[in-house]
């Protein structure tokens, strides 16, 4: 990819993708063959036939790319992404919830320092950009500045929650939850601070950690003022079995979180519902109802949580996202590999519910959606994301589909998800700006990110005094 | 990695490797950090401390390699891999079992040249090296020589195998079954022209297709025949409920294939049964009492078959390996990925049997063994492969594990298991001599085998008169 080198008058800076596969995402589901995307500063400015749109704009332009008949979509969205987790990547496999949490999240949390959390951040960002994602939706992390400080400088796009607790037993003695007037005041003040700034590319949104850690105060305020502020509010909700039957025994419902959600009047549009694995039909109908939105987050509901019903929550209308929850979850922080897995375990799924699996449930394009448009409007963005669309913010990403690890393209659509891998993400659009070119990750250096990284993980688990068991015979 | 360039005494080639995390997988699972892996030939000469073995082996080599702290790992084994499946990735994605079969797969199959067959285990290798692997099971293909040329061709190490059937309703007009006798006799032409040939990388395995196109004849002659030439026996078995069902139909046994196999004295020790999903308790009895090995496939197994009971077959000393399946099935060639999804498949699919998912169940290090030694065990070839020791073959791989998918790296050998992608794995080396060195395979020019194979695999489709509904609305 080569800039023109023209000096061409003062305005928006306009770049010229031509010769591509453009898979749009529109409402149409249109690809173009031999298509071309303009961008005139943050925006797209027009999607047509390669030869036309030369025609009308390459004179105009300030860089010319052909792809030489690669992929163009738009940027994936990860829906649920807990950016301060990535410097604990490993320091929780293979133990059960208990130890998870007790033994090693909360120690490792309550332990990081806002450095650590701009770090993490930061090497958090690289993986994400690599993985073709243009805007992600924090699940919750107690530093939002110092996200905001990584995020602004990476040049994602992104919605930035705060862990917010206002009750809840069992935390560790240095992490105590706030109060509820508290919780509110500082999201507010991080609401007046960062939202919309970063040209626009950082919002922030209300948290609620999950139902346990939250007074029905909490969560009734939260509902108002982000409805008065037109934002978000980003929970996890109905994780494990444990935390329905604790609602049932407590608050006498009859089937859990959600249930009890609906009853209290706190489900709305603007809720962002992370997993949501132990709903029931009547739950799933409250979802679809008040407009609630779900991230399915495949490897880690496989690991920790269950098998969400993805499939009866499309059906039902829900609108499903796709997030990768945090590097301790997980471990890979890739969409690329969510899609794999989303359809991949939907199909398994409904082994247990008709006695075979059944290959044709979540179908590629249906997992494409969830990546993108889903994701947009999961994040209430898809005004202006989630696809390839005159007018709106230029996200992007251009996969090269010809290696070993995709060819032959018999169905380029179904083998962008079952087939993909992050290797084949070439460059990353966000904004109107390349954040990624040829694999190389533009607004930061890698290589001095990484170590830095490195070294504050292995200080913070000395902190925090986590130590892992050896699995093998180190001689 | 640089060649020293020195000229010396004639004898075997030796290469050095040192400064590396050397994560052998052998009996007492030792890893050495700063270790260092002699290769003589085709064979590990001396494992130890890098300081030592430079001290006695570093003036003797043709080729001595600074890692870096990179990991080194034997090669792993890919037990299920129908390679001349390759040109048909992506022509099979979200259909019914039928239509999968009838429609795409066999037709596919049958209208295969030998030549496509040789480009179609040429693009399957690459994809097998780049991911790591330096020895697979064929699952069963039509030409066998060809499959035997390319991989003699790519340096890899294989277990070849006709794909054999002497009965079975429903096959296309022009692809038949064959006669018992036929069966019998082209195997053993097939093994006496390529078994132990390619510097003794080829062995030629005798294959079942699978119990619902062979006569009980095919069966037990396939046993003693395999018997008498010390060779293995590749078969799928008990993929789906309906095969189980139609032996309880037929042959009135209790519980399907497995049982029936086992009242017909056909399991032993050199039986690779592929997928083995469908088994109940009893039946993972006779397959470890009869020292059966299982290909566990786990991406194929979630889309098409059901959730095999891995776990189970483990704790009754069943030897498990992982297989890939094939392209159309999968459609990732990556037991990188299958090492991820075998663990949260498996952590996964407890959550219909406690209620709750498992997470310390199938944790990395048993996943890393049944990719490696197991994988060995599984292809009877663990007395010279599977794992780093002296005097097996130089089977082996070099991850690089400081890029951002994997750092930081807390607990490495999860990392490698649950964060690894095929782009960390750098180097491989078969037999002794390197197959791929930063991520270039050497063997063939990967820029000049895709063009024809795709070339090969869109002519394929149209000959076969398979054409695919479009997923979504070209313009």
């Amino acid at each position: 990819m080569a800039d023109s080198g023209e000096t061409l008058a003062a305005g928006p800076r306009v770049v010229v993708l031509h010769n591509a596969e453009v898979v749009t995402m529109d409402a149409e589901s249109r690809v173009l063959l031999g298509g071309a995307v303009v961008v005139s500063g943050d925006r797209v400015e027009a999607i047509g036939a390669s030869p036309q749109i030369l025609a009308d704009f390459a004179h105009l332009a300030h860089e010319v790319v052909d792809l030489r008949g690669r992929v163009v979509l738009p940027g994936f969205v990860n829906t649920h992404v807990h950016t301060s987790q990535q410097l604990g990547r490993g320091i929780a496999d293979d133990v059960d919830l208990m130890t998870w949490l007790h033994e090693r999240i909360w120690p490792y949390e309550s332990h990081m320092t806002p450095e650590d959390s701009y770090l993490s951040t930061l090497l958090c960002g690289i993986e994400l950009i690599h993985s073709g994602v243009t805007c992600f939706a924090e699940a919750g992390g107690q530093y939002v500045s110092e996200m905001a400080r990584a995020v602004e400088l990476l040049g994602l796009r992104a919605c930035l929650t705060q862990s917010t607790m206002d009750s809840g037993e069992g935390l560790p003695p240095n992490w105590s939850s706030h109060s509820t007037d508290y919780c509110i005041q500082s999201q507010k003040e991080l609401y007046e601070k960062h939202h919309n700034t970063a040209d626009g590319r950082i919002r922030i949104w209300f948290g609620i950690r999950q139902i346990m850690n939250a007074t029905d105060r909490l969560l009734l305020e939260t509902r108002d003022i982000t409805q008065e502020l037109k934002t978000g509010i980003h929970m996890h909700i109905a994780e494990i079995p444990y935390e329905n039957q604790l609602i049932v025994n407590t608050k006498g419902v009859e089937h859990g979180t959600v249930t009890y959600l609906e009853k209290l009047g706190f489900l709305r549009s603007n809720l962002l519902a992370a997993h949501s694995v132990w709903l029931n039909d009547a739950e799933i109908g409250f979802f679809s109802g008040a407009g609630v939105k779900v991230s399915h987050c495949p490897a880690s509901a496989m690991r920790m949580l269950g098998f969400a019903p993805i499939k009866e929550m499309l059906e039902n209308g829900v609108c499903v996202s796709l997030g990768t929850d945090g590097a301790p979850s997980n471990n890979r922080m890739s969409i690329v590999d969510e899609m794999y897995l989303a359809s991949l375990i939907n199909k398994g799924r409904e082994s247990y519910i008709t006695g075979t699996t059944n290959p044709t449930a979540i179908p590629a394009e249906t997992v494409l959606k969830m990546a993108t448009i889903n994701g947009a409007e999961t994040v209430l963005w898809d005004n202006e994301i989630g696809s390839l669309e005159v007018g709106k913010k230029a996200d992007m990403i251009v996969v090269n589909p010809f290696s070993w690890s995709m060819v032959p393209l018999h169905d380029c659509i179904s083998s962008l998800v079952y087939c993909m891998r992050t290797e084949n993400i070439e460059s990353v659009m966000c904004n109107g700006k390349w954040i990624m070119k040829d694999q190389k990750i533009l607004n930061i250096n890698e290589e001095e990110v990484i170590p830095l990284a490195v070294k504050a993980a292995g200080d913070l688990l000395k902190r925090a005094g986590i130590s892992l068991p050896k699995r093998m015979n180190y001689v």
